[in-house]
C-alpha cells in the first residue's frame, strides 16, 4: 500500500482529493487570485469578538466548505489534523471543537498544511481512516499582535517583511474517490534546518534552505527532475526566500526556474498591495493551494505538482534569546486525474 | 497491517517499544518514582541560558538517550515527532534540530506524548519508517514564566492548581524487535471535549470528560473491559481530575476505580512537596511513562496498559478572552512482551 525510498513515502493505491475549500480576508480578495476563493470575509472579526475568535472561525468555515464540496459529513471523516500560528494552536482548537472528528494537532509554524495534509495521506493509505480533512489557517491581525506589536502602533515593515495572509484553506483527502479526482502520490517530510538566519523580518532566508533540503531529497528518492512537474509550489518564501531556494539547488545542479512559483508571490499583486516580499502564515500556502492550484489540477491544466509548504520554527522568545531560525519543509506531490 | 474499529486503530503486527528514556529536575528526582529516571539534572538551567533553552536540552537529551537505550543511531529512525507547551513549540524545534531526522511537530498540549506514541506506531506499522522516536516535554520555569507569573513575583497557588513537572519523555518505536519487547497492540485518537470549564487553576475539571471518552470509545471498540488491564494510566489528570474522570465513567456504568492511576498523582509526594493537586505539564506523563511504566512493562511486572495522556487545549490569551477550555486525549494499549 506505500513504499519507502530515502525520506518519501510513495503511495501504490494514491489517496485522492475528494474536497478543498478556501476562506480568505478582504485584502486576499484583492489580489490576482480573487476569483477562485470559496469564501471571501470582508469583517476581518468574521463576526466574532476578537481577532483570535475570528481566525477559528475562518478554519471551521474552511472545513465545513470543504467537506460540504466532498458530499461527506463529518461523521465520515476519521480524522482531522491541523495547526495555525498562535499559541497553543488556538485556532485550530477552537475552529475544529465543534465537528466532533477526532484531532489530531500538529505544529509545523507555515509548513502545517502540507504536514497536515502528508499525515493525512499516510493515514488513509493504510487504512487508518477513509477519510481526513486536513486544515490550517492564518490571520493578519492575530499575527501582528503575537508576533509583532498591536495594530494601533503603526509600526513600520523591513523591506525584507511579508504580510501575513488572513485565510484559510482545508483538503478533504480520501482512500478512496472518483478516477478523475487529484491524487496524492508522494509526501517527503522534511529535516529541520537551520543555517543561522537571525533576521525575524527576513523569514524567506531562514525557510529557504528547508525547501532546498526537501525538494533535493524528493528528486533524489524519486529519481525524477524539475521538468518532470507542471509547478513546484513553494509555501511562503516570498520573493527573496525564493530566488534563495532557486540558488541553493542550482548549487547542486537542480534547476527549478521554469517550474517554480510561492504561495507567496502569487496571492498578492506585490507592488500594488504594498506587501514588500510578498504574502506569509499557514494561511497562505493553505489559501493559495485550496484556491486556483487544485482548481487547476482538477480541471486537468495541472497535471503534475509539487506542494512544499515551508515553516519557521522560531517563537519571539527564541528570538529575544538571541537563537537563530530553524526550519521545516513538508512535500507532497499531486497529480490531476484527469485525462490529457 | 491495521484495523480500524470506531475510533480505534489495532495493529496486526504490533509494533516495539525498543528503547525509552526520561530526564527530570531535581524536585521530581526527590519524588516517589527517584530511582526509576534516567537522568537527573540538579540544575534548573542544564547549563544552559535561558529556562526555554534548558527544556529544549531536555528533550535533546531524552530522545540521545532513548536511541542509545534501543541501539540505534539517529540514521536510522524515521521520523521524529514531538511537541511541547512553549509557544510555537521551541523546546522541540531547537532540542531536535541536531538530530537529522525528518521532523513532525505536533501540538496536543499535555496529550502530546500518547499523541507522538501513537502516530509512531502507525508510521512503523504502514511500513513508512523502521523506527520512530516520539518525545515530549515540559519545565516548570518556563511554564510558569509564560502561562503564570515570573517566578520571582511569588505568586500563591489556588488549591485545585497543579505543579508543572521538569521533565522529558522519549520512546523509540520499531516496526519490528525481539519478541520480549513492549508492544503497542492499539490506538484511540481522541476528539475535542468542552463541557465548558473555564477555571484555568482547575485543569483537571477541563481534561477529565476528554480523558472519559476516549477511554469509552477505546472499550467500546475493542470490547475490552477496565479489569482486562493491570493499569489504566491517565497523562496528569491529577487528585481532582482523576476523581472527576471515574466519576464520568460511573456514569457510564464503566468501573476504573480499582485499575485508574494518574501521572501526575505519581510522580510527586503530594502532600510533603506541597504540589497540591499533583503535576502536570507535556512532560509529567512523558517522564512517568518512560521510567517506572516502561520498566515495569518491560520486565513483565505490568502486562496490560492503558496509557492516555490529556491535553487542555487553550492558551492565555483564550482564557483572557472568556472562552472555556476544550481539552483533548489519545489513548495507547501497550502490552508485555515477557512470558507470564
Amino acid at each position: 500500500m506505500l513504499t519507502k525510498t530515502g525520506s518519501t513515502i510513495f503511495f501504490e493505491n494514491p489517496p485522492v482529493v475528494r474536497g478543498y475549500a478556501s476562506v480568505v480576508g478582504k485584502k486576499e480578495a484583492n489580489g490576482p487570485l480573487k476569483e477562485h476563493f470559496d469564501v471571501i470575509c470582508m469583517d476581518s472579526f468574521l463576526g466574532q469578538t476578537s481577532f483570535e475568535k475570528a481566525e477559528a472561525q475562518l478554519q471551521n468555515t474552511a472545513v465545513s466548505r470543504a467537506l460540504q464540496k466532498a458530499g461527506i459529513t463529518a461523521d465520515e471523516v476519521g480524522y482531522v489534523m491541523g495547526g495555525d500560528l498562535l499559541n497553543q494552536c488556538i485556532s485550530s482548537s477552537y475552529g475544529l471543537r465543534d465537528f466532533g472528528i477526532p484531532f489530531l494537532g500538529l505544529y509545523g509554524a507555515c509548513s502545517t498544511m502540507s504536514e497536515s495534509m502528508g499525515l493525512a495521506s499516510v493515514l488513509c493509505a493504510c487504512g487508518a481512516a477513509e477519510n481526513c480533512a486536513a486544515v490550517s489557517s492564518s490571520h493578519f491581525c492575530s499575527a501582528e499582535r503575537q508576533f509583532r506589536f498591536p495594530l494601533n502602533y503603526g509600526g513600520q515593515r523591513t523591506p525584507t517583511a511579508q504580510w501575513t495572509v488572513t485565510g484559510s484553506g482545508s483538503v478533504v483527502i480520501g482512500r478512496e474517490g472518483s478516477a478523475q479526482m487529484p491524487r496524492i502520490r508522494a509526501v517527503t517530510f522534511g529535516k529541520i534546518e537551520d543555517l543561522g538566519v537571525t533576521d525575524i523580518n527576513n523569514m524567506g532566508a531562514a525557510m529557504a534552505p528547508a525547501a532546498a533540503s526537501t525538494l533535493a531529497a524528493f528528486f533524489k528518492d524519486s529519481g525524477s527532475k524539475p521538468s518532470d512537474y507542471d509547478l513546484i509550489l513553494t509555501g511562503d518564501l516570498g520573493k527573496l526566500g525564493s530566488d534563495l531556494l532557486i540558488r541553493l539547488l542550482m548549487d547542486n545542479n537542480i534547476n527549478i526556474r521554469e517550474r517554480h512559483n510561492d504561495c507567496g508571490k502569487m496571492i498578492y499583486d506585490i507592488e500594488k498591495q504594498d506587501t514588500h516580499c510578498g504574502g506569509s502564515g499557514c494561511g497562505c500556502s493553505a489559501s493559495v493551494l485550496c484556491s486556483k492550484i487544485l482548481r487547476d489540477i482538477s480541471a486537468g491544466k495541472l497535471r503534475e505538482v509539487l506542494f512544499m509548504a515551508t515553516g519557521a520554527l522560531m517563537s519571539t522568545v527564541s528570538v529575544q534569546q538571541g537563537e537563530s531560525i530553524p526550519a521545516v519543509a513538508h512535500l507532497v506531490h499531486i497529480s490531476s486525474g484527469m485525462e490529457v
